[in-house]
């Protein structure tokens, strides 16, 4: 959620040009200057004489942001007094700032009619954020103590499924009348100016609630000496909306490339549900390059950070795909069972064979995350492929060729079996065959998958692996088998 | 940038909810609902009979990123020519809409006086990104035919170093004096509206441009009914404020920690050089993300796209580390060197040996990303060390475990040489300890990265990678000894 004073907060991790200018006759400016956690004992110590004045100035002097920074490292219980001392309001945004497995312990285990008290102070979003992970009971309880009408919105915000625009939308947004005024806007504004996600972009919707059209804070500060203008005249009625059932990151993508502020959720029939700000695409973001960064390393994306999943979760999400793999790895074995004549007449070969098997997948790997990481920012189509297979092509030979004469070096220096012309030329012919089709093959793959609808990201990388790992094998015994008979 | 309208653009990837409300009386209609492209023929054809009222039209009747959508696929020349038909102000916004690559084309190839004049238009930000792909003597005569203003300006901008906050920064900034009442304020920015990035947050600076506070458009809205209020009493005085050559990633983590509209730059006197608004904030965690990619695939992050990247450029930055890693792979070959009497003497084991080795790998790389990705969304820290080893030791145990058993089952079928009681058991035994100690390693080593200063991300997967490949061979030998005498 954006705090409810657009006025960002004070910065200490990099105090340097800020110290001056603030807090610097507070008795903890020093403390604040330098790491976080260094000002614990302090705050533990204020907790400890429970000295109301100066907890108090904790909460209340310092943006909410830093607060929250300061109060890392306190027991939950240590945080629940300490918030004590802060105005609802304020506890509410510190809260916001908190670690998000503090946030759920507090609400798990303290009074719950105080509980209940600051959730309603909650941004819309984040109150369902962190519900979510409360034990249902306690969430039943907390909400009997709500508000219906607040109780409403968090059970309909609930129902959306992880990942949809539903699920990471806040209610808390400016709907007025197209009927009003650039003044009577004004006013409103002014007027709710304190509850609201953004005040920056105003929806306009009809008595049913449909979303008829969008008037930014600009055009009403751009108009303010025609105040009797009507909203209607300035509304932009062609408007980027999204369905609340629609994947996050698609939501996501569109606000970037429309460079918005805020994008309205609307229903089926365009009823305006909610909007999703500029500051939640933004973690939506972080997320989703945190679940590519796994699925491309064969990791079922993880719901919660990697302490937080369960062991069991976090070994069934790794271990479905090692077992694929695993099965994707016996072929290697299946294959060199076909060659093991080969690999007794000439023992030397083995010493080679995992460098070799190694150098494709490296040079796979390359490829295949130029091109997912290239298809994800839309900078490589599919239409490319052709492009592509020229350019793998050319980087493979290349970078092959440099790497055979290393190799053939390497096999120079530690087999004299490998001294004779023909032997000599094994591993370097196969490394340059290996490292160019692994280009290709690592290029290639992603494409298709894309091709077939399937998700690149997810697939290619072990996939490529696996495959490579094969064709390295095949490509190396033939080669021997070429060069020594 | 963001549009200078707020207000957003006309969603038509997802037809369906919009059309109804749009546009359904304009010939492209139908055309716009589908893909994009679909509409070039009759873009085409427009300029084919020149005609220049629907180009006209097609220009203004559309918001500015969808007019840019529909001309993908035009030359840069009939890019130009259809701008022509477009009022400066808007050919300048769909301008920076359009491909990155066109944009450069067109700038390096149209008559410089128009050119001069569409960059005069564009934001300050914007502008510099396309000048520093473009030929330096057509920067410099474009820069010789604008105001001289601007001119200083681009330069200054310029001269940021890639990825600093001063090379993302804008310099179209609202600063005001903190003497201005609420009424001034406002009228100030109605009249600089159209020309500013955001009227959003407005700076408040001294004579010396020294920054003094910030006052949230909100603030002032809420004062609207107290117009002579001074913004003195208004502003926010304690700042998140970052120096031009900050790193970009820092900057945008610092936006995106405090929920920032936009985040002011200053010079070492904390003189306001300008802002970096949210929207440039999602592009840089974008950017990060696929540098973050590339760098766990063994690439030097690229600067420019998959395609734009000169082939040499793109050769040397999968190349010195395709050459690192293949020097860490030669230690699997001295090591195999080493074992080579045991090969000779039972060679059914080499079968398995890239199985082994890749199971390893596998189960390796997945901890290593879990544990980069945690320490890069600061979930993991390596306080958690302890933790971390714990996990990944049962982790290990339990996939080890099952995948031993198929790999049992595997070398029981493949070879009868692995049907005895101690053969049958070689297998199964290696992959059980190599992907225990995969995991391991694989968790450990981007901890031990990160606590010497290193970068996990660029360091840690090929490290693994090879030193697990060492590793399984060395614990399958040495199993296979035990078992076997």
């Amino acid at each position: 959620m954006t705090p409810q004073h657009g006025a960002p907060a004070f910065p200490l991790g990099d105090g340097v040009i800020v110290l001056e200018i603030a807090f610097c006759r507070k008795p903890f400016a020093i403390a604040m200057s330098v790491e976080s956690t260094l000002f614990l004992p302090e705050l533990r110590e204020m907790l400890a004489e429970n000295n109301q004045a100066e907890l108090k100035e904790f909460c209340e002097a310092l943006p909410p942001a830093r607060t929250a920074d300061f109060m890392s490292g306190l027991t939950p219980q240590e945080v629940w007094t300490v918030l004590q001392h802060a105005k609802l309001e304020t506890r509410a945004e510190i809260f916001t700032y908190l670690d998000h497995a503090i946030q759920v312990e507090v609400i798990s285990t303290q009074d719950l009619d105080q509980v209940a008290k600051l959730i309603s102070e909650l941004a819309a979003d984040d109150r369902v954020d962190v519900l979510n992970d409360v034990e249902p009971d306690i969430v039943k309880d907390i909400l009997s103590r709500m508000p219906a009408v607040e109780r409403r919105d968090i059970l309909r915000l609930q129902a959306y499924p992880e990942g949809t625009a539903g699920s990471v939308m806040t209610t808390d947004v400016a709907k007025l009348s197209e009927h009003l005024t650039v003044r009577e806007a004004l006013d409103e504004l002014a007027h709710q100016a304190g509850d609201l996600e953004t005040i920056y972009y105003l929806y306009i919707v009809d008595e049913g609630n449909h979303l008829q059209g969008l008037v930014s804070a600009r055009q009403l500060v751009a108009n303010i000496n025609k105040p009797q203008r009507k909203l209607s005249d300035l509304m932009e009625k062609e408007l980027v909306a999204v369905k609340a059932t629609d994947d996050q990151e698609e939501v996501a993508r569109k606000v970037a490339k429309y460079d918005l502020l805020a994008i309205p959720v609307v229903d089926e029939e365009r009823r305006m549900l909610g909007i999703i700000t500029h500051d939640d695409v933004i973690d939506v973001f972080r997320e989703e390059a945190i679940e590519d960064a796994q699925r491309s390393a064969a990791i079922a994306p993880l719901e919660q950070g990697y302490l937080r999943t369960p062991l069991l979760t976090l070994s069934w999400k790794r271990g479905m795909w090692l077992v694929i793999l695993f099965f994707a790895g016996l072929f290697t074995a299946f294959t060199l069972e076909r060659y093991e004549g080969r690999v007794q007449t000439w023992p030397w070969l083995v010493i080679f064979l995992p460098l070799i098997v190694s150098v494709g997948g490296n040079s796979g790997n390359q490829s295949a995350t130029l091109i997912i990481t290239g298809l994800a920012s839309g900078e490589v189509s599919i239409r490319d492929w052709a492009r592509v297979v020229v350019r793998e092509l050319m980087i493979g030979l290349l970078l092959g060729s440099f790497l055979a004469a290393c190799g053939f070096i390497a096999a120079w220096l530690l087999k004299e079996e490998a001294r004779s012309w023909n032997t000599a030329l094994i591993v370097p012919c196969t490394i340059m065959l290996v490292v160019t089709c692994g280009a290709m093959a690592g290029a290639l793959l992603p494409l298709i998958f894309k091709r077939l609808g399937l998700d690149p990201a997810m697939m290619s990388n072990p996939f490529v692996a696996g495959l490579i790992d094969i064709l390295g094998i095949i490509i190396y015994m033939n080669v021997a088998l070429w060069l020594l008979q």
